[in-house]
């Protein structure tokens, strides 16, 4: 298990679709947002600015699972609750849970790969979670 | 099981991320579009024209599990394949396939409910599937 | 004149193009959520709780006009200063400078409508501006 | 002047706002594809393939001036006519219109340049118009 990050988000007016409620892949996009805030709020730098390994180009998906519970609509201001819940050998899994207040709206699990891309033939590849994730991240 | 329908995506510049790559919520994003043109498809007129029921919404998400297998960038032409696999009484499942000719690039499976809004207290709930649903989706 | 109303944003990894920089509609969004919360901090209710007048649908653009000075990224905070410049009868003029400190990144000028939708035609149309507004923006 | 290329759009529901009218910045990406289609359809490699100048980020925006005339909404087809009406040394002008059938519901006036990053510095700078273009976008 790791610590658990917060990150706020406040829904704007055009995250919202004609039903007046939050367009869902926008939930994504904001547990998306909490996984980077969450490596970066463990002390590790954005993705570009990695030496070591080099050629770091974050963490994609391989597989996302998420409930929705309640709808949410804009002015109102939601938190996500980030955590990492397994370390693997070249995977992790993350766990967030979007709240308004003390209420469930959504949650998610992710499983990705850090992974690097080789500058001469373009291929995206997943290396063994480095050192630094598991030093600062739990 | 029902029809399968094919839905047609062009990969936008915006659409990717940083790493070069479609960004994730990006799927699911056009998974709902194929849903909707799905509906569409089979004959539905789209929610805002809905009348019996009348105060339709659409078909809110209640949960969606999706698997990333390939990367895929600007410029490529995606198709998602689009069926629903399962009709239960207030609530049905879609199996989307994102393919690059025949590469499967990602699926999702997800769980949906027709919803009507109360036009007085502003509350969405789920109703039953409509006849109309069963009778043209099949 | 109106008072200056600021509103942060934190750049997201999802924000930004395979340029690895903020994907210009993006900064429009922004404007967007920042011309609402202007109205919001001023003290009016969001859209959807108008009454008077009622069938409120909020303040559709009619116009914008953006310079693009200097591009932003990721893990960057950047804050939109928004103001009305011009009340005219049945539209207002805003005005947004997003910045990264001092520094300026880019700026709009739109002009916008408060319009409604009438129920029963669905036909949107402008509205001189509420005297809410003129009470409580300047 | 240039030819004009014309670009198909599916108004999708998520691309809709509360008001159930298209978000406006959806309309700016539109014309963005609709820009990097229409190099694409003159016969240019996608930026990241380009080799002659290397390290083609693409063209950024300078400036854009956009006019909303009529809403759109999902389920409904556009087409962005798109040419360029300017050709300057380091920069260009692309005018876009968005039509449903012969119905203009927006237009937008974009200058842009060609930019490339430094790959030691990371610095993105604008550079003369690439002989290619010239040759094959008039």
């Amino acid at each position: 298990m790791s610590k658990v990050i917060s990150y706020h988000i406040d829904v704007l007016f055009g995250d919202c679709d004609p039903a007046g409620i939050v367009f869902f892949p926008n939930f994504l996009k904001w547990m998306d947002a909490s996984s980077l805030n969450f490596f970066m709020q463990c002390g590790l730098p954005p993705w570009r600015a990695w030496t070591e390994p080099a050629n770091m180009i974050g963490t994609p998906l391989i597989e996302i699972r998420t409930q929705f519970h309640k709808p949410a609509t804009y002015g109102e201001t939601l938190t996500v609750h980030t955590e990492i819940t397994e370390f693997a050998r070249k995977t992790f899994t993350h766990r967030h849970q979007v709240k308004r207040g003390e209420q469930l709206i959504c949650e998610g699990t992710e499983i990705r790969a850090f992974c690097t891309r080789d500058p001469a033939t373009g291929i995206v590849k997943a290396i063994p979670l480095p050192d630094v994730v598991l030093r600062q991240c739990r």
